[in-house]
């Protein structure tokens, strides 16, 4: 299997963090999209993905799959180990909500911050700025932090009792959030001590 | 069954169809959220789904379980009949990548444009209009039309051979858009075959 991503940006870590989880990381060969010089937009990428976003998963026999949550599914369900998409039916559903919840409250919200209301990746990519709405996002996703620090007062992980998906788009989020100076304020207890217990699973601390 | 929602909006007409498909309709309790008054945003409903949208499936032990994905992979996983999520990985995988197509290119596109380029819900409920902001989402639902017209070029369905949740999604995102009068363009003739086709299964023709 190979993946089209850059490493160094979000939803490309959180399909890095998946394959760790599921120790399969070195079945992948990687193949390096050049995002900054706008390769992602380029004809022959937006065959791959016509979202022209990373990262693209392409299977043996030619099948490309994008958007993390697709990805993460495929190989959550192909191979063995942790289950990162939940078994039962109640499980599922709360992890692919919070999993919802993690990009529109926090790492979509983020994004949309960075390309709208910053510099973004360059006046030659970000063609269309809208500043009022990347103004909005930045709001939405220091609120989002506000959210999971409540969820966490209660559960362990972002879905409940056990890590999963949600858990990996959460980090990467906050993750991302930090690159772009939205910083997690001290008083959100419950999502500091969260973070600072992932970022020590081998999956993470072993990137 | 509980389900919390408003008939006449598009994502609860996506778990309406899906309840159908699965022949489990009668298995629900729908309780009414008056939306055009406001009461998706009353701490009430919050309680239920903070993101203030409906639907909301409450289940029998009090769960809630919010976003079309999960409620969709609860009943899918829950009862028998037609499979609405897929079956193999690979079938997963296209379902969910092309169910968040539907989302982003059509239906999310199509209800960014009405609530921040249109009088949308009225001034007392939509605050926040960025009108910039809902004309992309304009132009990228009839985008949106464009791609999915190309996929049915090749494919019987949206995510392949079979029915899915993907193609409940593009439906509704076409019967929301006509809504807001964005008209699918005469030329996507494969859209309109596949929509024709699609309007006449009996989750939908019996609504």
């Amino acid at each position: 299997m190979k993946i089209y991503d850059l490493e160094s940006l979000p939803n490309p870590l959180r399909v890095r963090i998946a394959l760790a989880e599921k120790g399969i990381t070195d079945l992948i060969d990687f193949i390096s999209i050049d995002v900054l010089n706008g390769e992602h937009r380029h004809p022959e990428f937006l065959v791959k993905n016509p979202s022209g976003a990373v990262p693209v998963l392409e299977l043996d026999d030619g099948t490309y799959i994008s958007e993390c949550t697709a990805i993460t599914e495929y190989l959550d369900h192909t191979f063995s180990g942790i289950s990162l998409t939940g078994k039962s039916p109640q499980n599922r559903a709360m992890i692919h909500m919070m999993q919802r919840r993690a990009e529109q409250y926090l790492l979509d919200a983020a994004v949309g911050y960075f390309h709208h209301a910053t510099d973004g990746l360059g006046p030659k990519l970000e063609t269309v700025q809208i500043k009022a709405w990347g103004e909005q996002q930045r709001v939405r996703a220091l609120e989002g932090m506000r959210y999971f620090d409540a969820v966490l007062s209660n559960n362990l992980y972002v879905a409940g009792d056990n890590f999963s998906m949600a858990d990996i788009t959460v980090f990467a989020g906050l993750a991302f959030a930090d690159s772009v100076n939205l910083e997690i304020s001290s008083e959100l207890e419950n999502l500091i001590i969260w973070r600072n217990r992932i970022a020590k699973r081998p999956s993470i601390s072993g990137l």
